[in-house]
């Protein structure tokens, strides 16, 4: 048990596939580990043998060289896995136990923790509230695109899915319980989708698209779905969403077209920072331009959920403000419309149980709607180029063979 | 009966109080009148002699010409009085009765009145969602700095005092209801302000004290006002606020001196898109920097209320962005630290019925925390110089002399 | 266009079609018309061409007897139709218009109104806040089981279809919006079901599987009902919801077969106060059977929405107590398990626009899952008996022959 | 250290100190401790020397007999102390912390305890979920009412107030929070209160008062109080609440004479079911009594907020029903009116650090409302006697000599 096999990121477009050591319950300096949490014991933790364990967008983030994440991170923040060791305090976890682990770690003890707002914890990260694993400038936990990974206050943070051999004939559905089913989710629900909605979403990337099934999920009548990538918006018409183009001019007039009126009750950012223009600008970076475009598209009175990441610090954007995470946006517009904005992480655990509970009573099929695509751990540099170049997948590595039948 | 004085505004800087139609239950063209509503008959209104009209910071946009507004718009929007005439199909507001009207005009008909969302009615200004007495591009509704006015849809809109005498007692404080009280609520509850919160709130205007009477109602633990006006911060320590005199630096710091901590709970905007600087930027204007500011001195997981006006357009701009309502907002730190934004006009039949009990049963002394500052009509011009050089008081008008013992 | 036919109570066990006057825009004195309502006029009221008017569950506690309903009343109160003619004060609602009549009449003016509480309106009841349709003690407004009827408050209580002929093609699920889908709907939204939810509906009548199939389109994991009559639960079978015959045994064993756990996180109560008994006890009333049940069922922390009627005087009680609505309740057991009751008549408006976009975009079959059943008016008595009978139908009503094709 | 002063129940009547094992981590078989409890460990745990240790009317229920508490259980829920030794697991509470104990006992990391359901944690009883320190069937968790405690769990379950000498200064306030506080909160949140409206409480005892002045703290317009024993509502006078003698007549003409309508829009039950008749039948036990009026007194659409208790079994009621906890409750009554029920203990974490703030900013004069009366441990007997018979106080043990200037 001395190696561990884990996807390292080693500059800008490289990541590769190293050993890295076997987990333990203290923490190890290393790339990008707060000094703070250096030697940190975690007697609340659990190791967890992987058994499905995604790529995600936000990681692209950093392998695109996008953020300042260092050299050597081990990345991977989307967890499923099956309790092998469970460190001293932890009393109703054990081993054995298949688990789901939300990307955001939480103490559980402290005031957000217990107000349900676990991305923002603030016991975990030394800089600011809220952390993830293998994620930059978020404390350093070691990333879990690996065999094995140590997951702190596992009492607290895992979700222990009721039966084993149930569970693993769904693998692929609950894997998306870590983080992408719950965060479209929570961008719908924040964005006020309930029964007999319309619903817009920008973005039929993985997250886009658990966010269309999330709006399915919670009785939303039209579910419309904005990317412009082919591919990736045929993947949406295979589950019911209606789509538009958002290469071929303005969303709001392919929206009149399919509802009638050109303006939806809620939006959904599944995009953020990483946004290009509509139309003729669609080859260009717009930061801003989601976020305008759907105050433009919903309806007065309408709320905005916003999964899609945006970032205090963007070294690599096209101008200054933006490179202090500042954008020009139509606040006057919102305004006007009296929406709401609901920004940041999604709190995993205020979803990620009913979601399993949806998922093993097969009321969403959650992998097919993403296209869940199960590739070994050693294939995850091709993985990344893949999904950079817009493959309509959702790449769910396979660090021991589990899902071959999956 | 002819006749009805009224305040007019004449351009940028000037308004004086001219003799208009008194009301009749048909909208008549007139400058600001939408084409769309001329000659729409109003059976369903009920005509109004005015006790109190009050002069609103958002008619200091139009005077200071930083809108489109005509020469020849009748102004006023906070009107409270007594009802002197009822339309053909009112049933339940009769002759007599004492009541206040909020500022938003709506249908009680529409799918935004039934769900509350009094402030985008869809049936009164063909324009866009929402409407407001004697305001630009707000479908037309003659203004209601006058001696008399007409209220469409009466039975939907007003709120009736339960007892004349009681109410003329406390007339002064009952004026709010109509906005900046309800307003100032507003920004509270969509700022999460509860018991024991703490709360900052940018702008000691009207609004801002309205809405740190609000706070203090809703039995937050401390209210902070910030504002570089001396006499208005004066104003807020009056009944109990802690206050920040953003001219001299970053709020951060002297919150951190009032709370131990640099940070509140709830951010409340009651300033919008005529900001100034903080510290030495205090002299220009910097459209986003309350809202920016807010997001720096609200707690991840807060959210802020901004009931402060921003605009769609703003032909008086610094810069060609913001002459279209586009500010340059750091989203990236606002989503790092999950905050929600609310927006837009207050929905005052929300909040007024249970305002107004709290006044009748003197949970509040709103009058005062606002220095509401009687004068006669005549003296508008008056009121709007002082108020636009920064008195620290609440205008309100009073065409017929009944408040001088108010 | 003088006369009128309307299913009209006679007497226990007896209701004939007989013609009756042409509604007008004044209620005139008849059987069980208030004498404070005798001469109160209606301008902004609507004169409809019935489409389709249900028999409900509620009209059979009157016709078995069990209220003082007075003989010659016009029954019903689930109206679908054509606006023919509009009154004086109609701004919006416009003849040929084809719309849903919520069961609550309600004047959109007063507070209650105004909160969303359409089901205890303060304006149209002069016994108590609420009314319908064609019921006791609800202050006279005349019953819509009839070719015509006259629907007061029309702007406000109305929610028209956007198309005439896709409705048409929908006609018997749009015919459920008026009471048993939103009074399903309302039971489970007030038992906290939500994605992922367990539930059990008691009662498989047709509120019951209007709830069920609610309870679907809000995501639930798993939707179990419990009725007695296999038909019934055949019925609730074939669309996908698990079932308890509770003449077989306690509820609770049997659920515990379905779930793995004898509780489920969601009670709804689509029975009221003629229950019977569970087991040995099913062929006697125990009124308060469901209840009790339902606590013992929901797990700690659940909630229990009530839509069943519970009656404030039930003359034909077993004993003294029911007589006056008092009922033998396990309080202990629910304050144990922290449980929250949500009781009264569903304020329909509140849901049927957002049902209406469920229906009118393929999202929920609620005519089949009620198993809704047109029948000529003069069939009246027929589908009154049939359904008294326990038949496993929701008897549609076709005045005008216009569902022969539906 | 050997020794631990402490509260015990010796039978109907009887409490004496008694010197008892100083605390472990470990728990020990003794009086009331279930089985499946006995050695369980709590490293999560810590030991308090306590300041304050409050008796409860929720003690009285045993100490008179109309429970199943054996001989030889140690008393007392409401604690607040110091901690002065920490178990190996805990990580952020420390020594010398001075902190308040939420009544219930929660293990944060069950389903509940992540939903925010603390008073119904899942894993701290074996019979069912819920607990509470030194109370019947909950599990056998060592009373408070002593020298020393071990509160477990202590990193979730422990409120830490800021500054130990700023809390010293408040400390009677403060010991409010481990349970009267946030129960008479959680009725009046439960029951709808909110800004400008009026709320009926039944029961001028501690809770009552406590649900009172957190009316007044929620912005009610009104607060009106109900009970039979003059001392109390001659307290409830003290800090500016309306009162009602339910010995002198129906509440509901009381409650018209202050409000001029005979209804409010809150109800709360701060009684249980130890409830006394009204008016002439005030000297028996009517256990309805109390829910069957608030139904009457509260208009409809109201809500009723239950923190009084309702036991499942109450040996010593007055017939076989109350013996099980059934009650002949006029639900008839509640449907027609539309009201919804909340029972249960209160989740005394969901308030406690927000009362905290509004005590430590002096929003709320918590300990003067209930008349907090600090008297020495060994005086616990004389305390309990004079609360059994009425007294107008909360008797606060005071352990150590530390309230002297309290």
């Amino acid at each position: 048990m001395a190696g561990n096999k884990a996807v390292t990121y080693l500059g800008p477009g490289k990541v590769e596939v190293d050993t890295i050591d076997y987990p333990s319950f203290s923490m190890k300096d290393g790339p990008g580990v707060h000094q703070a949490n250096v030697g940190r014991e975690t007697h609340h933790g659990v190791i967890l043998k992987n058994v499905a364990t995604n790529i995600c967008g936000s990681d692209q983030h950093m392998v695109r060289g996008r953020t300042t994440a260092p050299e050597g991170l081990v990345l991977g923040h989307e967890i499923t896995g099956e309790v092998v060791e469970t460190g001293r305090d932890v009393e109703f976890i054990k081993e054995g136990d298949l688990v789901s682990v939300p990307f955001n770690i939480a103490c559980g003890r402290c005031r957000n923790c217990k107000e349900g707002k676990t991305g923002i914890c603030l016991n975990v990260n030394p800089d600011r509230p809220g952390s993830a694993y293998g994620y930059v400038d978020m404390g350093g936990w070691v990333g879990g695109q690996a065999e094995y990974v140590m997951v702190p206050y596992a009492d607290w943070n895992l979700l222990k899915f009721p039966d084993r051999d149930q569970a693993m004939e769904k693998i692929l559905d609950l894997a998306m319980l870590s983080d992408i089913f719950p965060t479209g989710f929570h961008g719908c629900v924040s964005a006020g989708v309930g029964v007999g909605s319309t619903v817009y979403i920008a973005g039929a990337g993985p997250v886009g698209l658990a966010a269309a099934a999330s709006a399915q999920l919670l009785g939303a009548a039209v579910v419309i779905v904005g990317d412009l990538n082919a591919d990736r918006l045929e993947q949406a018409r295979s589950f019911g969403c209606e789509t538009v183009d958002v290469s071929k001019g303005d969303p709001k007039d392919q929206i009149a077209e399919i509802l009638g009126v050109p303006e939806v009750d809620c939006g959904v950012d599944a995009v953020g920072f990483e946004a290009r223009g509509h139309g003729k600008e669609a080859s260009d970076e717009h930061p801003a331009t989601v976020l305008n475009s759907l105050m433009d598209i919903t309806a007065a009175g309408g709320a905005l959920g916003i999964p899609g990441l945006y970032v205090t610090g963007d070294p690599g954007a096209a101008d200054e403000a933006a490179r202090h995470g500042s954008l020009s946006i139509r606040i006057g517009l919102g305004w006007a419309k009296s929406h709401a904005f609901t920004t940041g992480q999604c709190p995993v655990m205020r979803y990620h149980r009913r979601l399993m509970m949806a998922i093993l009573h097969d009321r969403v099929q959650i992998a097919k709607a993403v296209n869940a695509t199960p590739i070994p751990l050693a294939e995850a540099p091709r993985g990344y180029q893949e999904f950079d170049q817009g493959a309509a997948r959702k790449y769910v590595l396979d660090p021991h063979g589990l899902l071959a039948n999956a």
